[in-house]
């Protein structure tokens, strides 16, 4: 399970540099960074609406959207990172850095957030 | 690097029961979920600021601030799934259904998308 | 010109009960709030990345860019409104509350807003 | 009612050029443009979720509280506006150009978006 962000980094490499016709990523970048910043965008307002159908009627369709939503979500992030020639590995680090192995309260590393 | 992700969710699911005063994902789910989803939504919009003034002005400072944004949205995308009870887990599911070892063009499973 | 917002609203009623086939704001309020909102996140979207481009190089047809796609947020607004019955007068009588005829330093009435 | 959106833009431009630590709108422009940005998109999110609230529980509270986060997403394109020597009227003229008094039905001017 945990290679899937690796194979998707490579996949999302190779259609970089494929006719747009033939691959959706292509085609994102051919039409450039905005194009893909809107579907970043798009998703993000997609998971906040599909969040709320979950919460005012929860269902196995309605979980089942939201995780989609998500997926679409971080795919559009790693297009937009791959744009930049960066991948998932420099967002787990961070997020590794932040509270996997360090043993900090995030609280800590975050105090602006702090109520 | 592959277990970050399963690290951050277990951390996520720990914190989500404690104090408020102690933890800052604790408190924003005690805020609720509009709380979680305006912060899902504010790292969005904070990621593709990010990206353009990387894309202006490219820099390893634009690119570490990128990629913090990154993961500042993956972040609080998980602590909503953890608000429904979800992880991770499922949003690879989905990616690797679409993309990982299907071999599927991605192309075929988003036609509406295609140009 | 003033009036442009008024004649504006009443369109909108008119057209929330026309055929889908027949008028775009129609087709919208038959797919529901979800897509309307949708929309509202879209033009927001593409509304800061028409000042990021405008601020990058300003030009006249960037600006026109730029004011287009702040008439695109109001517009998607305003059908939202008229889903709930309700206008813009509603929107400016909050605007002249805060600001118009008061005399007020916004300031005062946004506390929490102040550095 | 109808000149309360030109005295905001004159409200603006005074208060664009005032002290930032007198005036909220100051502090904005002092913060930058990208400031002013992320708090579209943040009035757009909370916007958006505003109107599930309403939407979900129709209430008089509800609907006072979707109307103010409009003011404020409006309130905030016209600071950006400002930001770039623009205001309002140019808005209502690219409105009244596809809506107001050319009596085209709104679907011819947006092609691209009917169903």
């Amino acid at each position: 399970m945990s290679d899937i962000l690796t194979q998707l980094d490579q996949v999302l490499v190779e259609r970089k540099s494929m006719a747009a016709d033939r691959s959706y990523v292509a085609s994102l970048h051919q039409k450039g960074l905005n194009k893909i910043l809107e579907k970043v965008g798009e998703e993000a307002f997609e998971t906040v609406l599909a969040a709320r159908d979950h919460a005012q009627s929860p269902s196995q369709q309605h979980e089942q959207a939201l995780v989609a939503e998500v997926a679409d979500l971080w795919f559009h992030t790693l297009v937009m990172l791959s744009h930049f020639d960066l991948n998932h590995q420099q967002v787990l680090a961070v997020l590794e850095q932040r509270f996997g192995l360090s043993g900090i309260e995030e609280k800590a590393s975050r105090p602006q957030e702090a109520p």
